[in-house]
């Protein structure tokens, strides 16, 4: 399905290569080394952190916070702090007793690159980074935004979150899950963090919790057709574009939108999201149309 | 060595008891289970967050807080929320890929009662709950005070704090570490959450930078002596009494304070960090009793 959103595919394209190498910069300022045995892990953050990812999170940070007028400078570090966590997450789903993968983002992972323990600590140090960005004044000149953002941050990635949702996808294992359970499952671990990366540029432009539901709406609906996508692109897509391994839940029998719904099915319902997602913005106006591309992009990606 | 510090050794341990029991309540109110598969990662984190440990950390927070009047069940949250961080390093450290531990605290670690991935998660949960716990206004009244222990907290846990010194203890092995290389690595790996734990309570005291040096001090030298005592443990301990493996060290080759010095002047070394912790607080009355009686506490140790 297409709407007209007034941002082009190739001005979208831009924009998030723009704000991706933003948020790199904040990574890099951080991720200095300190001349002793510590570089290692610095160097395993960096392999991690950068060259890389399609920082989607950041992308939903700063089109949300532009409908509120919050300064580039600052929204891009909160955007930068939710992708620390997604990073830190990417290296410890990766991990041997994990999903034991040898490739993301084109790149061996990290404990592949350098060594497990290695990998281990690199992660714990992006879950730490996340919280050092966001906390920051730098951030937001209000303290006490700053500490709603931790505490929303941390309840997105913990047990009731993303970290909760990982839980339940290594419980699954072997297990027939039906599209209620999948659904469950994949709204906290991909999803709690995406709402999430919506949900911190409301805090930053001091948005009431009443009036966040149109955008909790629109985060929702972005982060269910987002893992959709992701299941097709799993199923149909080229492992060399989308820089990891594919079709490993096909072949370990996991139950995913795609093995459930049927292609077809899983493609309607994904565009039905976005549509669904777009319509939540209709209040606003050119202001929102970062915010209607990166939900047309879910759609449309290949990697 | 003795000094006279106004709180005996059974009355620490009574404070002791009652602050670990504190702790304890704080961290069950975020464990309560969901009643789905997530279910597993809570009881592991109860597993390893409930029941045991010296809390030595939130103990310094406590005692640290006494002497700028603090209200003990704020207090007692910023110290949850640091001995959550540690609890999170224990889980981690204790890995197949790290120290290979199966007890800690006299239990199973976590990835031998439960699993590796799950032990992964539970430790990466455990981290998050620290910041959600220590961002909460339950913690303090003030956010700018909340933001500043995020911000610290993420710096002392972090790759310049104690991530940084499990990478330098990762490093190293196999390798001949001089005295200096062993103090520094331990200043970070141990010591700089014991002086987080000092610094928190300074800063939920408001108590300018400048007028923390004397805690800061107190707080370096505890930490140090705290690891020498661990080295005497880890060599004349008993196993049974430490809930842990002991000696592990020795038998790896790994340079330690009792390798480098010998029992007899690591044991004197600890005796005049202690002295000159406590000498630290000579401004303080009564109050500092319990901080006194702390770093006593951590020369006399048997566990």
């Amino acid at each position: 399905m297409l709407v007209e959103t007034g941002v082009s595919g190739a001005e979208l394209r831009s924009e998030a290569s723009r704000i991706a190498a933003q948020v790199e910069a904040v990574f890099s300022g951080y991720l200095v080394g300190t001349g002793d045995g510590r570089d290692r892990l610095f160097e395993a953050m960096r392999h991690a952190g950068l060259g890389g990812g399609k920082r989607l999170r950041p992308l939903l940070t700063v089109a949300t916070g532009r409908l509120f007028g919050l300064a580039e400078d600052r929204i891009v570090r909160a955007g930068a702090a939710i992708e620390a966590i997604h990073v830190y997450s990417l290296i410890h789903d990766d991990l041997p007793c994990m999903d034991d993968d040898d490739l993301r983002r084109g790149k061996p992972t990290v404990h592949r690159a350098f060594d497990e323990s290695t990998a281990v600590l690199a992660g714990d140090c992006f879950h730490d980074l996340a919280f050092e960005i966001i906390a920051d004044p730098a951030t937001h000149e209000d303290p006490f935004v700053r500490a709603e953002l931790v505490l929303e941050m941390a309840r997105a990635s913990g047990p009731r979150g993303m970290a909760g949702g990982q839980m339940l996808d290594l419980v699954a294992e072997g297990q027939a899950l039906d599209i209620g359970s999948i659904t469950r499952l994949q709204q906290l671990k991909t999803g709690a963090l995406i709402e999430f990366a919506v949900e911190a540029a409301c805090i930053m432009g001091r948005l009431p919790p009443e009036a966040r539901t149109p955008y909790r709406g629109y985060a929702h609906d972005i982060g269910l057709a987002f893992q959709i996508a992701d299941d097709l692109l799993d199923h149909a897509g080229d492992e060399a574009t989308a820089g990891k391994r594919l079709r490993k839940d096909e072949r370990a029998g996991k139950a995913t939108f795609v093995s459930l719904l049927g292609e077809d099915r899983a493609r309607r319902q994904c565009a039905m999201l976005v549509s669904q997602a777009i319509e939540h913005l209709h209040d606003h106006g050119t202001e929102a149309d970062l915010l209607r591309a990166v939900a047309q992009y879910v759609e449309e990606r290949d990697r």
